[in-house]
């Protein structure tokens, strides 16, 4: 499809150079967007090939989801309401270990469908067997970042830069530039000082940004403290990872002295509400973290942590919470929350061309229906979809200018055939883990 | 319809003296729970009229919204994101000095069309015009809990309890026992001592149960503190409020003395964690309410403040907040979560015979489809619906035994003309409003 257009449609662009929202229509040409015209101005519909009647949608950047791990949606509902120790010791590392590349590919499109049909047109993955994660992500026609997981203990350190940089010689910038190859250093915990200098060497060599886990608990804050004198975030600035671009996931725990660096180094972070709820992780300190200027995206995290991979909820949740912690309800207003959804989720990770409705931009959006009871009647359409809006409710999704969701329906994947492969490739999982646990 | 019998589903009973969930076939009959069976046994297809296939489904307790202003849908995304004062006294109370008796009727059908996709089988209502709060709710076929609001100053509080009273012998117990009449004093803080003691004597008049608002905010402790030298707990229970039974709305700022009053004279507690967050209330002490044994139902409040009326949201909030808060993962596990919504609130409300699926309890219960890729694979269903389902997800919905949401769509009501009617009305008050403050 070379040319679209969606016609007498509500439009939020959030560029700051129109007004919040305005009536209009939107052009979309060669993957990229065209033209925008404000009412009573319009678009010649002769230069679309195709038409979308826009009337009852609200058309918005294409939601992006800044940290998780696709294929753990095999893990949804497998461990809930336990401590974290436990939850990760005795639960998910020993059924992860039962994982085939099959499974990953399968909880990857479960995933991508899932947060198709919720808006989500960017993704972000740190897992294993990510020449699956690619593949899914080229097949479904979604946009992604990807990293291969390092862990810097054990025979698979060595293996896990050996893979990063082959990852990024197979995939990265393929699909008309769809995915984008990250270095993935899990976490300072898990990658000592000498093998993120390691890290940060591929980084110099391949020119690819990174992400990593960051100041995610109270714990391991403390154990930093303990064992480096030093938090996460000041460890691997002294060792200069920061000196590289990177998207930290999390950011918990922060001191006042890890928000200086952060913003002094321009780090993107990665804010996953629901996660740190649901792990008792903790609360970020996002208002403290906005106002120095640091590029605050939102996350889902995996679904065994969530256990959705929704956005709208997790946009929802980001400002509900500091509204309510702070006791200040003009904290985090409906218009932030969308652009830490969108423009600046893509900052935080480093993306250009995405995340605002501007001409010369990447067609990546959404269209909402207003024809749910839940989205009537119309005062105004930003705090509806912050407050009001559910997934269900997308009904429009395109990336790079093609139409992956079309009245709510996947256009380009097998939906049935998703559930079904993912749902039979868990069960195997559950199968082998207790056979395991039984011996 | 006389009877339903869902063969071979999912069944969430929330019954004690079953287990958390299994397979099985529920029959209903003359509006109540005929017969449960655990397969391998079975129903007689023969003793039903209407069959559904549960094969796809998770069978559960209606939910049950115990706290809310319905026709406050009205002013959905009206005004947010600002204080508390100029929400209230700026925006909701000039808009609301507009409202008519037909506004109340669309506001309410629309909250009602929104509350029945989303899988709520009762809701609570404290407003005007209550007749056709009534109305809406008798063609509707939802189960209510409906109080005319009073407010103890000026000329209407004479005209509240007279309508109070009206409204009880007009209505109480109407349609099958779905409307049920509370007295609805508004708040301590609206209703001075000596007008409480006549809503006393009404109460003991009529013999019904009360709902009222209490300490939902920080400032309204400490006024009344100021004021009376006690918590709006403490004021009303020395008054002798909790002598009769009452729902409490929003008790977000509580006393350890506040705890024990509420647990020791068995108040109801109707919680609404969406409402208290965007408002920058607060957030409530569940966990200790819980351990003090009180019930501690969820509520969505109106949609003015929240801005929708999505129950498995509430829910999912109740279950995250809590354990992020006090970084403790295992705080209001997934059954806590769910009984909070269903059984618990039907014992803040002092209804009986719903909220469980159980022999002889009414027929009041949803089927959510699994077959969405949010609730894929299925390792625990209790789980899924607490922390991976959506409204949309809601597939059947039945009170008294009637098919209210049949394969998702509304069965008795009309969702274009609601959605119309509702817009247009709420417009027409924007407009007057407007008109007068331009004067």
């Amino acid at each position: 499809m070379k040319s679209i257009l969606i016609k007498n449609t509500l439009l939020i662009t959030l560029d700051d150079n129109r007004p919040d929202y305005f009536n209009g229509d939107i052009l979309l040409d060669h993957g990229l967007i065209a033209e925008i015209c404000e009412a009573p101005a319009s678009v010649d519909p002769q230069r679309a090939d195709h038409i979308i009647d826009g009337s009852h949608l609200i058309v918005m950047p294409g939601l992006i989801n800044t940290h998780g791990h696709a294929a753990m949606t095999l893990f949804r509902s497998f461990a809930d309401d336990l401590p974290l120790k436990e939850w990760l010791e005795d639960k998910i590392w020993p059924i992860e270990e039962y994982l085939t590349a099959d499974d990953v590919y399968w909880g990857t499109m479960l995933a991508i469908a899932e947060m198709i049909k919720g808006g989500t047109t960017t993704f972000t993955d740190m897992y294993f067997y990510m020449e699956k994660v690619a593949e899914a992500t080229a097949e479904s026609g979604i946009r992604a970042v990807l990293s291969r997981g390092m862990i810097g203990f054990g025979d698979s350190a060595a293996q896990g830069l050996r893979e990063t940089e082959q990852f990024i010689n197979n995939w990265q910038g393929r699909e008309e530039g769809r995915i984008n190859v990250y270095l993935g250093p899990h976490a300072p915990y898990t990658c000592p000082p000498e093998y993120l200098k390691k890290v940060m060497a591929l980084a110099e060599k391949t020119s690819r940004p990174l992400q990593i886990h960051l100041s995610e608990t109270k714990r391991e804050v403390e154990e930093s403290i303990r064992n480096f004198g030093k938090s996460p975030v000041e460890l691997v600035y002294e060792l200069g990872l920061f000196n590289y671009p990177v998207t930290a996931a999390h950011c918990v725990h922060l001191s006042d002295r890890d928000l200086e660096i952060l913003a002094d180094r321009q780090v993107g972070v990665a804010h996953n509400p629901g996660s740190n709820l649901k792990l008792g992780s903790g609360i970020a300190r996002v208002t403290d973290m906005l106002e120095k200027g640091i590029s605050v995206g939102i996350g889902t995290d995996g679904a065994a942590s969530n256990n959705n991979l929704d956005m709208i909820e997790e946009i929802r949740l980001v400002a509900l919470l500091e509204k309510g912690i702070k006791m200040d309800p003009t904290l985090v207003e409906a218009k932030t929350a969308l652009k830490m959804a969108t423009s600046i989720g893509a900052s935080a990770l480093n993306l250009k061309e995405i995340g605002i409705l501007k001409v010369g931009f990447k067609a990546d959006l959404i269209g909402i229906s207003r024809n749910h009871p839940n989205l009537m009647p119309m005062h105004n359409p930003l705090a509806h979809i912050v407050y009001a809006a559910a997934a269900a409710d997308v009904e429009y999704v395109v990336v790079n200018g093609n139409i992956l969701l079309n009245k709510g329906e996947l256009t380009g994947i097998d939906e049935e055939k998703i559930m079904y492969e993912a749902s039979k490739h868990a069960e195997r999982l559950v199968i082998e883990n207790k056979g395991k646990q039984d011996e």
